[in-house]
């Protein structure tokens, strides 16, 4: 294990972290807050800095680290910015409990949107905006956003940027790594300002308008009234949501297809179009449902559009109480928290290219069945699948959901029924934020204990660097090998 | 497709299902009941008989038939023993619904022992035996038995065999595959009459006794009492059902090389300890939190370990009221659902050896991921996992998932909550009976509409061949092409 270098990592990145801080500090001087938030933004980020630049000052013998090496720098990284983060709202009191803060960090720089918070509305603008704002960092990547300002990424940088991008294969846009990460950046930060300019323009006041695209972007969904979105009730801004939160869970790399004038592979994208395909029906699916109870057909269909829109974008934003929609239609959210958006976007969920791979590997085991003695082979996006891929593919969803059996059981200690402990669970591994039962979108994640919190916290951020990662941190080998 | 074998399968099927339909007319004539229910019995023995005499008159061709054609005779005629033995019921008005007494049949031969009678004590003597027996006959396998008793077993015959029998990977017992069938049989009649012994006497009357040991042997789960086995209320008779339902979710193999004295190499099984192992975490997890409620020590461990036993065997039977145990309890419940018995038992469920093949698969691509250059290996039973078995045992978990997820989606329309169509669901896919919340111990599976009864009986049946056969049956590839 090359300690030094995930010294020198983490040293970056706290004190990346360290200058973030400034943005809330300034937020808090323009709103002229008390003493305390100013304080509280100050004192945080000279602490992170120090300890960062203390890291930094580390030998470094080599550059160069091996895949499991920056699987846990990557986790480290995740747990630690959570960790720092946490202290301003700490050291103001406006979540005075640490276990609080910090599982309102990891829910907001894993763009889950899980809150603990109970009146959203009582935190200050500063605090407001520094949550928000954990969405937009984490939503493309903490790591990715270090390669990208940095000045050399080394060749083995690759690892980190596997470990932090979503999806079960991994493609660079151009040879240079750094190059690839600053595309990304620029075409990410684009779409959040059009997504402000549209939210601002509909009537929505520009320092909300802000964080919303924050959540958009990041398909992270911590809204800033204590309703979600619902006290709006402007049809004009939950179009632009919706679409908002559906054009970040595509993957990025289309957008520089479309970019570089390659518009034409976009549309053969096999994802995209499955994508698309599962929004509209499951968006069918639960309007005819709701007509079917007391709902009118026009508002069946906004309050499923956006509700779908939100969920299978792991964003979590909410305009109708879905927790109190008939069950059909809650499983089949359930369904879509699972689903996700698509590889290399911001959503989280098991992505749809998984989810297609699966089907189409057990169709092709079917199919294997019926003639045992014929080549069944597997294609997707115009390429073969060989067996090493659809393993890796299958493995991933044994290990997914032998954790997810794990966290249910221990969640279900704290939960009246299925619903509640299984949907806790579905919507932190899966970045969602509101899940169904006592965790739906009228309550939150308050009442469980701290032990509880501790638990989804790390949840999520597993869910959100999909699990190899955080194993591999917490391996005895990672740490006890020498290589 | 080779229609004339599927034919002559059928009409043998049909001919023995005829004959055994003469065992419950013996029992109305013991306990000298009404001439409806012989009428019953004779006329539907009768018709049975003379539409498999039919059947078996077309000309054989070609005796050697594929994998897909064994798989769909298969289905057929498991679908088809159960639509003539429900005619009896419907006949005699004792279950005037044929929906419900086809649902009662299927539930019996696939050994699930859900079921929609609210008062099972009003059934006749041998309406009771009929219901009962099917357990038994579908436990080792409708078919296995046809090549038990039939003079001469074709080599194609495999392939029925290997769609009966149950698990990830089929064995012979020895070369010839009607003897390994009537090896397999004689060991599952001679376990079957030790268990009415014993529980002869522990003061079970006779009758009853030899109905429970059906339900234990096919591991069925079918009560003769309304409240299962709580009436009997004696430590003696649970712990003899106890033992009696492991015994028989343990794989058959292991009771032969007992027998040819290879005690050694059963020791040395890899799925039975682990068969074992959660048995004895399951009872220990259970009984301890519902010693943090209300129970005492020992009755905890007593009900836990009786609930535990009848779970994990899928046979269902209970003695205490497990919907009302604590969530936590539940879910352990669900849990041991989805493992199920050993392979090549009687039992339900994914089978101990699959669970263990995916969670082997899933150790070992962790490990890949964190050494990318090393090859990894999977040991199962001493030999070495090659990745097509590998990618077989996960396209089923993958086949499996899906259908449980559109099957849930179904039974929701019906169902008040999540636990309980999760639970009639996994009940009935697993074979196991009993769930929890609506279709709990308490209660039984006759508030369904006759559509969901048909869609459940159906899914038990799918349960019971492990999939693939239904999927085969029903696929218009299997019915359009020739070969």
């Amino acid at each position: 294990m090359n300690k030094q270098f995930i010294r020198y990592t983490l040293g970056n990145i706290l004190m990346i972290l360290a200058g973030l801080m400034l943005l809330p500090l300034i937020v808090s001087v323009i709103y002229q807050e008390s003493w305390v938030n100013i304080a509280s933004f100050l004192g945080t980020s000279l602490g992170t800095f120090i300890i960062g630049f203390a890291l930094l000052r580390t030998k470094l013998h080599r550059r160069t680290f091996y895949a499991s090496e920056g699987f846990a720098i990557v986790s480290l990284s995740w747990i630690s910015i959570s960790f720092f983060s946490a202290i301003p709202f700490v050291l103001s009191q406006q979540i005075p409990s640490f276990v609080d803060a910090f599982f309102e960090m990891a829910s907001g720089f894993t763009t889950t949107g899980a809150s603990i918070l109970i009146d959203v509305e009582a935190l200050s603008h500063s605090m407001l905006f520094w949550r928000s704002f954990t969405h937009f960092v984490g939503g493309m990547g903490v790591l990715v956003f270090a390669l990208a300002i940095l000045p050399k990424a080394e060749s083995s940088s690759v690892h980190i940027m596997k470990a932090e991008m979503t999806g079960p294969t991994f493609g660079k846009l151009v040879s240079r790594l750094s190059s690839t990460a600053r595309i990304l950046y620029i075409i990410y930060f684009t779409f959040m300002m059009i997504t402000l300019i549209c939210l601002y323009l509909a009537g929505v006041p520009f320092f909300e308008a802000m964080l919303l695209a924050f959540g958009t972007a990041g398909t992270g969904g911590f809204g800033v009234l204590n309703g979600s979105i619902a006290p709006y009730d402007s049809f004009t801004v939950e179009m632009i949501l919706s679409i908002g939160m559906i054009v970040f869970s595509i993957n990025f790399n289309l957008f520089y297809l479309v970019f570089i004038h390659h518009a034409k592979r976009v549309l053969k994208s096999e994802e995209l179009r499955w994508f698309l395909a599962i929004i509209a029906v499951g968006v069918l699916l639960i309007a005819m449902n709701l007509i079917s109870t007391s709902y009118g057909v026009v508002n069946a269909f906004r309050d499923s559009f956006f509700t779908v829109a939100s969920i299978i974008s792991t964003t979590g934003y909410s305009t109708a109480l879905f927790d109190h929609w008939p069950l059909f239609s809650q499983l089949i959210l359930i369904l879509l928290m699972f689903v996700g958006g698509m590889a290399g976007s911001t959503a989280g969920g098991l992505k749809v290219s998984r989810v297609l791979l699966l089907v189409k590997i057990a169709w092709a085991e079917i199919k294997q069945t019926i003639r045992p003695n014929r080549v069944v082979a597997i294609q997707y996006e115009g390429r073969r699948i060989d067996s090493k891929l659809a393993n890796t593919v299958l493995s991933y969803l044994v290990v997914y959901i032998l954790i997810f059996i794990v966290a249910v059981l221990v969640v279900s200690l704290e939960t009246p029924n299925l619903l509640s402990s299984f949907s806790a669970v579905a919507a932190t591994f899966n970045n969602i934020g509101p899940g169904l039962g006592i965790v739906g979108p009228s309550q939150n994640f308050a009442h469980f204990s701290p032990f509880i919190k501790i638990i989804l916290s790390f949840i999520m951020i597993m869910g959100r660097l999909e699990i190899f990662p955080m194993l591999i941190l917490f391996s005895p080998n990672t740490w006890l090998k020498r290589y």
